[in-house]
């Protein structure tokens, strides 16, 4: 059976389980002070055109989230986000369990618009009673969404704007950001996402490593940030790990370049489903697709081809996700189309 | 240069890494629902006579640490622990940061003493304002301790019979536990473990692996520990990663089998040591060894071994922590040898 | 000026005020366990027919509501409240402060529905990402609500039952809890109130003293709550204070009375602001009236009387709110009357 | 009988009673925003000689320390103090509650030494893996300590350089601060103190309030402080009762001239004790006196006159310790005098 469940299904890019395989018995020191961390921070700083980044790597995505909204937030504050978004929804408290409010605002597949934020901001401190409540103090984006919809440098740049006018830093949680990067019609790039958020993550679990997030700092991170990570369970002993796939990753345009491979399969994948008469839930440019399968078709697959339930319908379909990734291979859309017929 | 500075400087036993190449574009759900995490449980049920046990696999020591300190404590309660222990000292405030204050204890070269324990908990509750204080709620050891020592089996059965008295929880930290568990002269095993602690962990990071704790509950889990576990940011999205590791460490004994080659090269280590002129700072009978280095040894070794320095002392010396682990070679050994001859 | 704006202008009751003088120079021990405490909690438990009940007095309303919630909880779980729950909005995240997610639902006048609750709950644990989210540990009601309206019987029964088939506990915040006992047409009362919840707060701030709440568990308090309130902030030195004044206010019906005088003063105003053309926003039987000002009634009262906007609305009007007390006067009323004439 | 077991025993002192009855159905609004508070923030701000002060009023002693010190820190850092400090042993766990370790450090007779820090903060910083510990962030005094003894000007000068050179904000508790201000020989006035201190508390719990604690800030508050203290549950309603006790302890000096009697019959009990036997446990310069009781004496005080046992010895004998306060009078002295004869 062929499944298109989630995109952390496989390991790792071989490149990648390569060079661990090749460096296994070397010694470095620990907790990501390795030269392979180091080179890899560099290619990262190449990469975004922002030769003054301070770069961490950790092991996973919750944890990443925790830890950088901790680090800029004060205990007064809360952090702004899509009512839709990660750590709203599917990171089981984290920021709660560091002491903070998710201030959540409505989203359009996904995706917050400058417009409600500005609103939300102006009602906020209009309110006479605003001390008595949580104070917003940052901005969370997900970027592809939770939808697999993407911003427009326009509409990051109007919200970066509302940011500033306030004084909220911009943090952008790129869990799957290669294939946001990748996608096909996308004007927004690395440099500029490094030029208009004050942090920003690149996901790795999802894009061709074993695990492992970058949180990058364009303007520098808050004091004390490796503690901060410590404290959190978020740094890895061997932190060599983590700077050798990212150090793969970031050599010769690998991360785009598998990423550009699930968006063409993301393509695909889309064409298969809508030629086979399933609906778009939301017209999504990167890696997950969402489509309306009506019961005869989740006969088809059942037994033969996975996916994600996202919602149950009343006629027996359902909303699916159906995600590809760095290791989908058109033998897999092959699958899935015979299925389908 | 060969360094001794810890036993964490290499990567993984070259079994694990081989398990990892070899399943690596299978897919299988993730967050630790695979079929490798379901046998690498059931293996280390029977490693520890304890088929009732609830194991969870977690990646680092600290977020294990904190996870099952804060599943076990209510938010008046806090944990009890040697001044010594990791939690105390190096997890960067992890226990406070889930809001629990790290309750602290004398020790003897790092280990808890029951009759320490029973003094302390009668005074307290015996106090008439002790409801305005912390409330000892759980118990932590860590075995072997931060010291390189370990507890005997009437110790640690002393220690259970006060928790018991005073209805604490006993959670074993176990970040070396094969180290412990191979030592000579030990007569804890991990059945026994299981019977006496209501948690620990069986380190692997430091044993073999590439990185992994596994949290074991001999009488079951607390309520709601996954969730917990995600809200911490250590579950692991391609949990089978640590499946594949620990189910390869519980097959055919490999965990104490490297361990005990950890302890027959700390032995030699010792020894080299001692035939050099050291002093033993402790009698560590584990793979890590503490010493007295003089000056003069310092420079002999300088540039040609590593190893930590516990603590400088006032005429050039210091206290020297030598760690051997499953990846040690009997060359690194000579290497020693050779540079202090 | 006469001001409506809210129920918390004035000091105490004089009768609570008396004997706060001639108890002054009394010494009695600190934290609550003077003889005033004891005999104002025996009076509470008679008046709620729940002679196990455990009583706490503490100073405010937010540190009640924070440390009843998290003396419930353990830490995976969140608490669920109607979006317009004083906790999600007015107690400037408190509740996440303590590591707890507020799990919002929406409402009808401030009031959860319990279909509401049960269709949330049943899709909740459907779900199967449940464990990756905050799962919901209790319910948190106001009565009166923040719009003033009252819980029937009926529908505090049906919340109760829903509550009760999925093992939450249940909390009602009552900080202005004797304008709601003491409604028209209330069918809810203290007893009755005592045998549905889990935790309840009688709120005297609002209700004829300088401050203080009762948190009473009908069927015992968690374990260490009082340390917990200590840790909070919430246990007041001289505690008596708050035994002195709830023991008043629960001698020969003085809570009721006064409750009642401030319904009778509600009723009156409510007909003067209908009789001067007012809309009622919501049909509030207690304590607080929000109605519709139109800008020029806004003129009228300008300089005269006071409300607080809750509201602005597009032409120059408000939604307004007038909060009468135990404190209020027939006179007050005349003065809005020849205001608004 | 007679007690002097605490110093928070009694009510108010008259005249702040007197005033909270004359100005009892005054309307005012609420949480600190009325004439009364700001009449008092400029009151004391001019004892302090610092016209730029930040004041806030809060309720208890455990919710101003945990609320200051939450609002200096950043997660990663701890707060340093005495070991015997009060936040340490009497506060349940507040500041771990928050978040942040409470880092201990030795003591003389409750006082931290300006050496005692430096040493502390020199091995810390030199220390390798101090990244992984918890950062120091600010210091925590008690003056009065918990012991009754006062720091110096060039003491408290001396912590102030360490403070100054690691850019370590300095928060004085203040909780029995007058006592400290009238003591003999004392060379610390309110002046020096805002000088010295980034924050620091006046208690008036103890001296002559029903309750209440201002916290000051000589070179303003941390941002979000408001909020914070309402999401500590910290704000007062009726914030008024702080701004009248806090006004009338600060016109014409009444917080000192009852803080002086107080300073008197703690010398005249002091002699009193030392005539009849007993031998001083600390030499105590404030109003509380720790002395070694004999089991004899505790006999003859049985029953007629009370104190805290502070620790017991093992003759029958005791630690004791006896509060006076503001409230304390002649005919006290002279029943302890007679218990003892």
């Amino acid at each position: 059976m062929i499944s298109f469940q989630c995109d952390y299904m496989e390991g790792a890019h071989p490149a990648l389980l390569k060079r661990l395989v090749e460096t296994n018995l070397e010694q470095t020191v620990g907790y990501g002070e390795d030269p392979y961390c180091r080179a890899a921070k560099e290619k990262i700083r190449a990469a975004c055109g922002c030769p003054e980044a301070e770069i961490y790597f950790l092991v996973g995505g919750t944890q990443t989230n925790a830890a950088v909204i901790k680090a800029f937030l004060r205990p007064f504050q809360g952090v702004l986000a899509a009512d839709s978004g990660h750590i709203n929804v599917h990171e089981a408290g984290a920021i709660e369990a560091g002491g903070h409010k998710v201030l959540t605002l409505p989203q359009r597949e996904g995706k917050l618009e400058a417009e409600t934020l500005e609103t939300y901001l102006q009602a906020f401190f209009k309110d006479e009673s605003h001390s008595h409540m949580v104070c917003p103090g940052m901005v969370y984006l997900s970027h592809p969404t939770e939808y697999g919809t993407l911003y427009t440098k326009q509409e990051l740049t109007g919200i970066k704007r509302v940011c500033s006018a306030y004084g909220l830093p911009l943090f952008l949680d790129g869990a799957r950001l290669g294939y946001g990067l990748a996608a096909d019609g996308t004007d927004l790039t690395l440099p500029e996402i490094a030029a208009l958020c004050d942090a920003f993550s690149i996901g790795a679990t999802k894009v061709g490593a074993l695990f492992g997030e970058a949180a990058v700092f364009p303007k520098g991170a808050p004091a004390g940030f490796f503690t901060l990570m410590k404290q959190q369970g978020a740094v890895l002993a061997k932190g060599r790990l983590l700077g050798l796939q990212f150090d793969t990753l970031f050599t010769d345009g690998l991360y785009l370049e598998i990423s550009r491979h699930a968006i063409s399969m993301a393509q695909r994948l889309k064409e298969i489903l809508k030629k086979n008469g399933c609906l778009l839930w939301v017209d999504s440019p990167t890696n997950q697709q969402f489509v309306i399968l009506k019961k005869e078709m989740r006969e088809r697959l059942s037994g033969k081809v996975g996916y994600e339930v996202w919602q149950e319908l009343q006629d027996g379909g359902a909303v699916a996700r159906f995600a590809v990734s760095w290791a989908t291979q058109e033998a897999d859309l092959q699958a899935l189309e015979q299925a389908l017929a």
